[in-house]
């Protein structure tokens, strides 16, 4: 799956800004891909975007209409489809997050099949994957984990493919989730994978590769969430990563959506090393990634200084102060793969 | 998924006994459900039963047709579409272990639909799950956990279900794979389930139950192997056992379908009791059963002795010499679950 860009967004007439949070993410990272957004009377999400129709978006360049709005139960509103029809008129494809598949809706089916134009379901895949061989692959790879759910491994890894690449890394974000994929133009959301092929479809993500490239794999879930700790370990085993970045949020006392408490950032160091030297015995935890964002600056910094000193490990907020100090032991200790 | 007894067994023509391999095992554990199969000519497999055409079987009182054989590719030969559509106007349902969903073979679907029959997937579900809640269900629950795929989970799980109800104890197998299914006419092959909903498949399968009913849950993959780990965890997290028996092959070399060393029985204990006490703090190791098909008996002996004496827990091969050891500690330490 390679979805073209620059993208137009189309945010429907969805209620609030959290039922935009895809397209805000995309906007975050790739601000260059991002031409415009497409509103539904009525709508409250905004991506602070230039308003274009898809007439207007195409003719600037847009080559994708990201339907990157989550509605209630991800179906498509009827009163949604004349829109994405109207767009594949004027000559771009469409990417969808939706749980439902484009090509499920009749109108949307025989209007790509009659314009040659790509629909795109990032959270299926017609992909067919094999199962994990558990092979060590060529190539260098960074796992970002998590205490929890939305932690912030996704932007832990794409803060560290900006600040590897400007220290003469050659490094590559690599998308397991929506956004992601979005993000990337490319890769899979692995949680909809079927459940025999998580390791498979990791594998796939990121292939045998230069012995001194970097892929950055985003990771997913926690291996202490009850919900999702199976795609946690699949997700492990097919990266096989030399290194891994623990992401945490102080300031949560439970896990997201489930009762449950919270492991601590030595006890996910712990099980990660345990369960990843399975495919990878040289595992060994490259830093942690505080997201501070309810935080005030003392607090967080004194957040990160307790992090560093308790593990002995490079700790930062990457959103906030950078990823210098984990940059920094990788260049310390991975430096021959520098370009 | 409720699928209804006794049945008839296509099996085709398909070229070995392996190929037979989930008829096999319902024959083992369900004789009283298996009333005959049927052949098409060049068949090299066999089950052991009366040979049958659809019309006599339904006679005889079966209700479904097992379509038990895996051909190459998961694929539905487009000669073997006739019987099915026989056993059907018999007055059969239609039962598959095939990748391949029945309801895709046009004129499947369109005898299904004319007379009214039912088509079981048992690959695939059209059950929409819930991700896990984590949340302790009552009842009491045992997992059966391997070193490798392939050692006798299924087999140690309904073992211990004939035993332990012979001791009094209210105890229902749970099949999680689709050989399990036909045996138990209900379940969910669950590496067959979208990675976001592992655990949360399990939960469903076995649900809130009273106090003293056992579920006897048929473990998948090995929590060591890294193709399949990910579904592993997720079906200890959603089982929640309060007790687990280890399955071990001790003839095996390396893991199967991958180039990967085996794991220690001992490897295995501490890590399960490790993760599966995120759901269930009072998990303990119940046993170990040793499958010693490929030893002589007194090299069966002085393997099962080694691990008894070696983890201080009850050891057996449960098909060679009974649930007997395991079931006396269930029934030491669980006594107030006893019917």
């Amino acid at each position: 799956m390679l979805i073209q860009h620059p993208y137009l967004f189309f945010l429907g007439d969805v209620q609030d800004q959290l039922a935009a949070k895809t397209a805000l993410g995309i906007v975050d990272w790739r601000p260059d891909w991002c031409l415009g957004q497409m509103r539904l009377p009525g709508a409250k999400a905004d991506a602070r975007l230039p308003e274009m129709k898809p007439g207007e978006a195409a003719q600037a360049g847009a080559r994708t209409m990201i339907v990157g709005v989550v509605n209630a139960g991800g179906v498509l509103p009827p009163h949604w489809i004349a829109s994405i029809v109207e767009a594949m008129e004027a000559g771009l494809d469409i990417a969808s997050g939706l749980h439902i598949r484009l090509g499920e809706v009749p109108e949307i089916a025989e209007a790509a099949r009659r314009l040659g134009r790509t629909l795109h379901d990032v959270r299926h895949t017609s992909e067919r994957f094999a199962t994990g061989k558990g092979v060590k692959r060529s190539g260098m790879r960074l796992l970002t984990v998590g205490t929890d759910c939305s932690v912030g491994k996704k932007y832990t890894a794409l803060a560290l493919e900006k600040g590897m690449r400007a220290r003469g890394f050659d490094a590559d974000f690599r998308a397991t989730g929506q956004t992601g994929v979005f993000i990337s133009g490319r890769g899979v959301a692995i949680d909809a994978v079927v459940a025999d092929f998580i390791s498979g479809a990791v594998e796939w993500i990121s292939p045998e590769a230069d012995a001194r490239h970097w892929d950055l794999i985003e990771g997913q879930g926690s291996l202490y969430h009850p919900s999702f700790a199976g795609v946690s370990l699949g997700l492990l085993h097919g990266a096989q990563p030399d290194a891994f970045v623990v992401c945490h949020e102080p300031t949560r006392t439970r896990m997201r959506g489930v009762p449950a408490a919270l492991p601590t950032i030595g006890d996910v160091i712990h099980l990660t090393l345990a369960c990843g030297r399975l495919t990878n015995p040289a595992i060994r935890c490259a830093g942690i990634a505080i997201n501070t964002e309810n935080l005030d600056e003392t607090a967080a910094r004194a957040e990160i200084e307790r992090a560093a000193t308790t593990h002995g490990l490079p700790a930062t907020d990457p959103m906030r102060f950078g990823v210098g100090p984990i940059v920094d032991l990788l260049a310390a200790t991975y430096g021959h793969t520098l370009g």
